[in-house]
């Protein structure tokens, strides 16, 4: 069952009813003043960390879900009828409704009773305000009386403390100052130059309430209202209690009249700064500007990257959805979703390590200044911090096995983007005093691994390793052993002894190769006999053995093994047709199998998440990405497109009733085979998914790779592919690359042709073509 | 406007009408297996700690609020109707509606269409298990086909975790087994030997939910479930998501037929266990002993002080409603309420110091033990720690200035109520090493204030005094003084000596004297003329001073000076003329005034919280119990019982609209008459108010107080009373006093007549009744 469509053309999804299994989001603002809202207006807005300077409530996991959020009521004071033009929260039927989630902003247009409004939400580009740009048209042959109320419910900036704790409203205050309600949650506690948080209309004002219990009523909630049923406000203010914000604005219509109107939301230091952003956000002209120019903006996102193969699938994500996700999930890491609540979890170090991948093509600059505040958590033994808070520079945590490896990828892929070799000289503080190079970074990090190894010299699992829900398997005697790291680990010397040899830093390679040495001399102890694996549990036992009869085989050490280059194709294709076997199925590939069920040490049973949920048996698509990757390596090129295709978002559109998430965008997981709730997604938009999958599908199965010194140009692309084009910009330069239909199943690339002139390999030097505008490249089999 | 009525007979309060202006709540189980529920059903389950072994989830300050709850839907599968028995969450209009909040159990009963229905909820004695024991009846002529459903919502027992996180559902389990759906929240991470919770029902079981959403339905909430409209459950089980259990019970009604059911949640080791309860919970004339039993106990809990006088509602408070929240309160510290979030509080120390104070003539026992548990978290230099977790033992924080000086009137006012005076002896570790008597626990704690005194020889205000929301007092120089503490130190000081003297120990009365002269010393420093000063800022500048416009005069150190009995007779009266003038209102005592608003060092306003609220201002209920106190030791014996008679709970029945909370239990604070919701109630049930204003009461008012060797008899009471008389239970002896009108205003006890002999006083020597049953004593003016 569908609930909507894509409009390419448009570059929005549209979402043609408002009762979505789960309510589908979209993102406002860039990592600055933002917000999320769902295709009925549901939602918050926060400015920069919503645990720390959250403006609105939300309500996570909380009945009724998706509460509250921006809200607009509308009362046809001649029949008295009262609906909401976003369908929540008076859920009252509409006669027509439809939701566009775009770049950075939302428009929801609905009709009921011959009165016709579209309302479109977004934030201009830098600003510190939310706008809801609304138009309201009277369809019918009669006047039509209307009052139109507001509801917005703000939030101690402090969301733990609102959250956790009573006393917070005991320090509001909000109050209407002329056409703004002023909400000021107490200076008291709250270190923030921006503390005052409106909500402004440009309408005429009847009246208004910033008491929450005057607006809604005793025991009644945003469905109905006391004040729209009487259809006036109680023009309440607060001083000390729950505060929201409601204007009363009367509309009348002659037939077919038509008028805007403007809400705005935002923060600011004082009160002349809130009348300078009203006054901004009631310009029409402006607003439309601003609208045009976001637009703009993220059409430059996705033009780096822009496809057409004949999958058409993959040409609507990696055009439109894809490079957005990937730059949300850059700006909130995991910390705010409607999974993600906004409260403790920050920056993750892995995550925004990860997240960096996703957008080093489109947003270099930003990713540099990332990865300089990543490694400033780094500590000087090489271990890094968990987490990292934007809002207030803290961080936490630290202790797991496989935090400081992630920043070789990044680093090298960024360098190999860039061509900035200066970085890896820049000096970047640790976290516990003292500084080092980038480079010491990423050396520090790899030799932090190999200081902490188990009995049977793999790394130590440590507080955790990529799979947090795994990591019982060390609670006991801190023993156990990850080969999930120690393929990472190896891949990351495989990465850096290629940068040391291309920096021609003969004492660093060595140091590499020996470190890769050292990996060689391992891998055997992990060779199962079929496939790796997962490694050694707290009591020395084999994990991920054909010798267990549950959690069997796991993916990531089949893939991070390809990826480290140790295996032989021989055994690297070994451990992928039995990857094929134990852990394919329709919807894509499960984690590992059989799953376990509860927690049992003695039959090395450690998930206490249920069977065929996220990381236990589900489809963690992060894991995907390098399975696909994998596949590529060992020229599997049919079960590496197949893989990438069956995890498109797009293709779940159709029966979006049982995957239950937004089909325009990668969910975390989705709900394995071993579960009866198999392809119900979890835990949508923010995930590692994103910047891997994005990796996945342009450099390695598209096959747009750079290096060091130029572009690697190697698809591994379906036989069934009548050949394919895309257009990538790297380094300025807009390299068009046009590809044939295979000869032959797995064919790869021999040769380029660039502009016209054949060269030797399929890889491009980037000295000869330095300073062009565009070249076209043709791929030869 | 009243919401309902008190029926003492029944020893209830009875509420008339469903939506009251707060959910108004009683308190089920005794402090294990425990609840809280509403007038309408709302409210949750849990187990000895709502933090760490929460069963349901209710959503605190959030709306719809006072939701979820034990909720059932009748729908009459004639008409189609639906509606709750208990008014929410459906709220459809009943025919008619009661809700009885007993002492223990709660009781609705409510009809509508022809079905009448009555459903008591209780938690037997001891038993790990709620009962939901209803009746259901056609009073129509027809027969009737119901179906009856139930939802409750199933917590991850670490509340913090459910609230903040995600991840917790995906571990859920719950699924059906015969007559109970059985929850199961993980044990991957959960540290509970009773892991299981489950709801039953001994109805006939035509379908049932334990999926919430299928339950409930997509974009719908606990008011219209989708399962309900559709007259049947979908036999959904969870396995890893959001967990509800829904029973749907077909119960078919001839005309005048009544079935009894019941419904029980409880927690249990194993599936054994749950079958042993459910079975004692369905035995119905076993449920009835059990009700009959709790009626009992709480019965006897209040049989301690009974008391006649011609002030009805003191009556009612003293006889019913003020015992049950004493002892609530000390179950609960300030841990859960409707207010209180069950999350991180857990048992203050300076909170359950003082909760002991309501219960030690009634739970000796209990108080000891508590006693003993809090002096454990002393450290071994007097300091308390200032949280302590009964769920898990564990304790945090330190470093307040007051939180180690209330031990003295605990443990004294326990030892004078029992004469367990080998309880002094008692050897209690510190938490930090070591170990000391109680004795040795109570010096500690006044040699820690000794040695930590500011610039005018005054005690630190440190982390904070009673009033935490004063501490911005102290945060740039820590240098701030608090006259709180001197007079609290001083009047502990002054008890010590008497004890000592009592115990016939030289060197420790020496020891308190001295410390009572540096006292002496001190006063002086702190007279601002007319009345004392609330201590020094930071910068060393007099707070509470006739020289400032706003915070000129504080309540508290007027009313500990008095109580500390350093000031002289005049001065005293001084204090409490100005207290008169400036603090009094017609609905009590302000906390100080004029109170400032907003956060300005320089003219010395430190308080965030609005003006009129709280502590800034408001009638904080805590702080007059010790002026009515105060004002006891005056003399002032008409001011004192008109304050305290004024802040009677009872009082405000008939104005219930205006006061929104409880008119059966006293509140923390009432917003004070700087503020426009002047004599709205705020945080009710749990505060120190409880117990304070019991001993106020009873022991000042009344005038019977315990001491060492023997009772003080020494009413202050007001001319206009016609004589009163009450019996109090003292070491297990019936003392009935008897007291004729006074001779004239302020009048104050001479001699007592004691079993017709009269003595030379008004102290009753416990040698004299030692042995006896009971005696009768008379007052002589």
């Amino acid at each position: 069952m569908k609930y909507g469509y894509y409009d390419n053309d448009n570059r929005e999804y549209v979402i043609t009813r408002p009762d979505t299994p789960t309510p589908w989001l979209n993102y406002l603002g860039d990592g600055g003043f933002s917000g999320i809202i769902s295709n009925t207006a549901g939602g918050l807005v926060f400015d920069r960390d919503p645990g720390n300077f959250r403006i609105t409530r939300y309500n996570f996991n909380r009945i009724p879900y998706d509460r509250p959020g921006r809200y607009l009521y509308f009362k046809d004071m001649g029949s008295g009828a009262v609906w909401s033009p976003t369908w929540q929260p008076v859920q009252a039927e509409l006669d027509s409704y439809s939701c566009r989630h775009g770049m950075g902003y939302t428009r929801i247009s609905s009709e009921k009773d011959g009165i016709q409004s579209e309302i479109t939400y977004f934030i201009p580009e830098g600003k510190q305000y939310e706008i809801w740009k609304g138009t309201v048209k009277n369809t019918s042959a009669t006047v039509k009386n209307l009052k139109l109320f507001s509801y917005v419910e703000f939030s101690c900036y402090i969301a733990k403390y609102d959250i956790e704790c009573d006393w917070p409203r005991y320090f509001f205050d909000c109050r209407r100052k002329g056409n703004a309600i002023i909400f000021n949650p107490s200076d008291d506690f709250i270190r923030e130059k921006r503390l005052l948080s409106y909500i402004a209309t440009d309408l005429p004002i009847e009246g208004h309430d910033c008491a929450r219990i005057e607006f809604l009523g005793t025991c009644r909630d945003e469905s109905n209202p006391i004040a729209v049923e009487r259809g006036v406000c109680g023009n309440s203010d607060i001083n000390g209690d729950n505060a929201c914000g409601s204007f009363c604005c009367p509309v009348s219509l002659a037939p077919g009249e038509e008028k805007s109107f403007v809400f705005t939301i935002g923060n600011a230091c004082d009160e002349e700064e809130i009348k300078e952003q009203v006054a901004s956000a009631s310009d029409y002209p402006l607003v439309h500007e601003q609208l045009e120019e976001l637009k703009a903006a993220w059409r430059k996102n996705s033009r780096y990257l822009q496809v057409k193969t004949p999958d058409e699938q993959m040409n609507t994500m990696l055009n439109i959805w894809h490079p957005y996700q990937c730059r949300m999930t850059f700006n909130w890491s995991r910390f705010i979703s409607f999974y993600e609540r906004g409260l403790d979890r920050g920056w993750g170090y892995r995550d925004s390590m990860q997240d960096v991948l996703g957008v080093v093509h489109s947003a270099p600059d930003k990713v540099k200044e990332r990865l300089r505040t990543l490694m400033g958590i780094q500590k000087s033994d090489g271990n890094a911090r968990t987490l990292y808070f934007p809002g207030t520079g803290e961080s936490m945590g630290g202790g797991r096995s496989d935090d400081h490896i992630w920043t070789v990828f990044s680093v090298c892929t960024y360098v190999k983007e860039t061509g900035d070799y200066g970085f890896l000289e820049e000096l970047i503080p640790f976290i516990d005093g003292g500084e080092g190079t980038v480079l010491q970074h990423l050396k520090l990090g790899l030799e932090f691994t190999k200081h902490h190894l188990g009995e049977h010299g793999v790394p130590l699992f440590l507080g955790s390793d990529w799979n947090d829900s795994l990591s019982k398997i060390s609670w006991d005697k801190h023993k156990a052993e990850s080969a999930f790291v120690f393929f990472q680990a190896a891949h990351a010397a495989y990465e850096l002894i290629h940068l040391f040899e291309h920096l021609k830093d003969t004492e660093n390679t060595q140091w590499a190769k020996q470190y890769y040495e050292w990996c060689r001399s391992v891998e055997p102890v992990l060779w199962d006999g079929k496939w790796y694996l997962r490694g050694f549990t707290d009591y020395g036992e084999k994990y991920g053995t054909d010798d267990d009869e549950y959690n069997k085989i796991f993916l990531n050490p089949q893939s991070w093994a390809v990826l480290s280059r140790l295996p032989s194709a021989e055994k690297g294709n070994s451990c992928f047709e039995n990857v094929k076997q134990y852990l394919f199925c329709d919807l894509g590939v499960v984690s590992h199998a059989p799953a376990s069920s509860g927690i049992d040490f003695q039959k090395k049973y450690f998930f206490g998440m249920k069977t065929g949920i996220r990381e236990n048996g589900g489809l963690f698509f992060h894991a995907s990405t390098w399975a696909i990757i994998a596949e590529t390596l060992l020229g599997r090129n049919e079960d590496a497109y197949s893989l990438y295709h069956r995890e498109l978002p797009t293709v779940r559109n159709d029966r979006a009733d049982v995957c239950k998430v937004e089909p325009y965008i990668y969910s975390s997981s989705m709900v394995g085979p071993s579960h009866e709730r198999y392809g119900s997604g979890e835990c949508s938009w923010l995930s590692g998914t994103a910047s891997w999958m994005f990796l996945a599908a342009s450099q390695y199965i598209l096959g747009f790779r750079p290096d060091y010194d130029g572009v690697i140009i190697d698809p591994c692309v379906p036989l069934e592919w009548d050949g394919f084009s895309y257009t990538r910009i790297y380094r300025g330069i807009s390299c068009t690359v046009q590809s044939p239909k295979l000869p032959v199943e797995n064919a790869r690339a021999k040769k380029i042709i660039v502009d016209g002139e054949t060269l030797d390999s399929n890889f491009l030097p980037y000295d000869t073509i330095r300073g062009k505008q565009s070249v076209e490249i043709v791929v030869v089999y």
